[in-house]
């Protein structure tokens, strides 16, 4: 088994990446300038004010580090980092779409581009990036990347249709979770490695390697995600919390502790979820309930084997020459188990 | 000039398309059943609902006709077939999508995906039909069909954006509202004729051709909705009357009125529109000024000359093998002109 790099501090890995980040900002910025060339202004600034705003662009650097790990040539730079764009097209897409469906207010502690420039901005502004990022793939990455791309999306739309098929199934397992977040989260961030390796001439078991890395990455991602919003603090988050206790959003805390609590406890825990009032007064006795069950260890527990094991599964690449990428691949893998944003 | 073919009469329009329809319509439930293989079967009926309405198939249609008439090769069926529903489904996504953005209630008489499954499904739905429909076209026309695809897709977005400026103005011109109806409209119906084209092996000048009959369609076939929201049969186009008023819309008939009008004419026309109670009670008057200053007649003479000039410049292919895709871009453009719904 490969040595286990230990998690650099956050600072350490932040200062890591910061100038990758500078450069997948400034190819969103350059290319943004190209496809909005000649649109109605209005567009433009819906698009900067809902792109540049902070984010951690995971998605990108996830297909700069694995293009780079799999031996990219230099001179195969930018179309990397079309290919990696396109991701964080997608992403925002998403995001702006989310937010009308949600009707959100924030998103990083600012309005969300609905709350700002209305629904019809948002959800169009989405089209456009959905559309620019499969072009992108389509033209950099050839039919097999454009493939993998528009499964992971399917997907993405399949796992909220699954999810929202789980909402209020207070029975849901363990497994209907993880399959949820499977299509939802992490199968899109396996894309993002898969589409990496491919771009970077990675062998068969290289790309598979990065797409299982992506898969425990994103899987982690989201149940770190579903921790936060129990437990993550409001000004960090940007965002409000307990609000998938207040939607009644299956996720895992609240699902091992339904398995796990007693007759009466589970039975308070769903009295608390099912009627508004008790759900709105009620959710500090909630959290300590879900609390009482180990609801959150269990599932930081959880977080915490699939990141080991994601991390474990690099060690194909150990002894290569791009120590750097590999270093903090694993890093950022960790990184997602201590993040509080 | 060519000899103008007179158009034939509805029926015997649709009867000649009813052949290649239906198989449009096969293309698609067969693609449908790969696309959504394993997944949640409420997206299945999301798209089975939205997809199949009785909807008149003109983009896909075109994208066939364009092909043919460019000389493809009999083993490329399979390929204009895909390229074809690719259209389809991205209409339907743009309606699944404005209809969240209209919360209109109906749509070909029937409730709207909005309104029958609300607005995740109809949003996610219309994501998923977007991603599928470039996928399509990036597998099956490569790199340029996609260029050509996603220019017409932004172009749509964009016209959106300048129709949503444009609400309110009245001091709209003509030119302005041109602009944004290629966008909205013209560019997409362009882009099934330039890719059909593409995909048939066109000539460079062959591809204009089609291009420009493409534009001059859509250019038509906008007027001529913009006119049936006024004049329409609500039973026959299966939405409301009146909307494009009641939102304020500047359509051509309105912007010609307006234009036209003596003082005393367009200011009442102008209180009409700004008063929401006057503008509920007010249609009938309004629609009175309208017609009074030649607003839809005039329209329809706009979209008589364009549809006349998109006929003669498929001259091109007169003398041509395929005489019968010829007749029915000629009679499709006339049809645009009388069509009811």
């Amino acid at each position: 088994m490969a040595d286990v790099v230990e998690a650099p501090p956050e600072e350490q890995l932040m200062a890591a990446i910061a100038p990758e980040v500078a450069k997948i900002e400034q190819a969103m910025r350059t290319d943004l300038q190209v496809a909005t060339q000649g649109t109605d202004p209005l567009l433009a600034e819906v698009l900067e004010y809902g792109i540049f705003n902070g984010g951690k662009r995971l998605r990108p650097l996830l297909v700069v580090l694995a293009a780079r790990l799999s031996g990219v040539a230099q001179g195969k730079n930018e179309e990397i980092y079309k290919l990696a764009i396109a991701f964080e097209y997608l992403h925002s897409a998403t995001l702006f779409h989310d937010d009308v469906i949600d009707r959100a207010g924030l998103r990083r502690g600012k309005p969300t581009v609905n709350k700002s420039f209305g629904a019809i901005a948002a959800i169009l502004g989405g089209d456009f990036l959905h559309s620019r990022s499969m072009f992108l793939v389509g033209s950099f990455g050839g039919t097999p990347a454009l493939e993998i791309f528009c499964q992971a999306t399917n997907a993405m739309v399949d796992g909220e249709f699954l999810q929202l098929r789980n909402a209020q199934n207070y029975n849901l397992s363990e497994q209907d979770y993880f399959l949820a977040i499977k299509g939802k989260t992490a199968l899109l961030i396996a894309a993002t490695c898969e589409i990496g390796a491919l771009a970077g001439g990675a062998t068969v078991s290289q790309q598979q390697a990065l797409a299982e890395y992506g898969i425990g990455l994103g899987t982690a991602f989201q149940i770190v995600d579903d921790l936060l919003d129990y437990q993550g603090d409001t000004a960090q988050i940007g965002k409000a919390v307990g609000n998938d206790f207040q939607e009644r959003k299956m996720t895992l805390p609240l699902i091992l502790a339904l398995s796990n609590a007693n007759y009466e406890d589970k039975e308070r825990l769903l009295y608390l979820l099912e009627h508004e009032d008790a759900r709105e007064s009620g959710f500090v006795e909630a959290y300590g309930l879900i609390d009482k069950y180990d609801g959150f260890s269990l599932s930081r527990n959880r977080a915490e084997s699939i990141v080991a094991e994601a991390v474990a599964g690099l060690e194909v690449f150990s002894g290569g020459d791009d120590v750097a990428s590999l270093t903090v691949l694993q890093a950022l893998a960790k990184y997602v188990l201590v993040r509080q944003k």
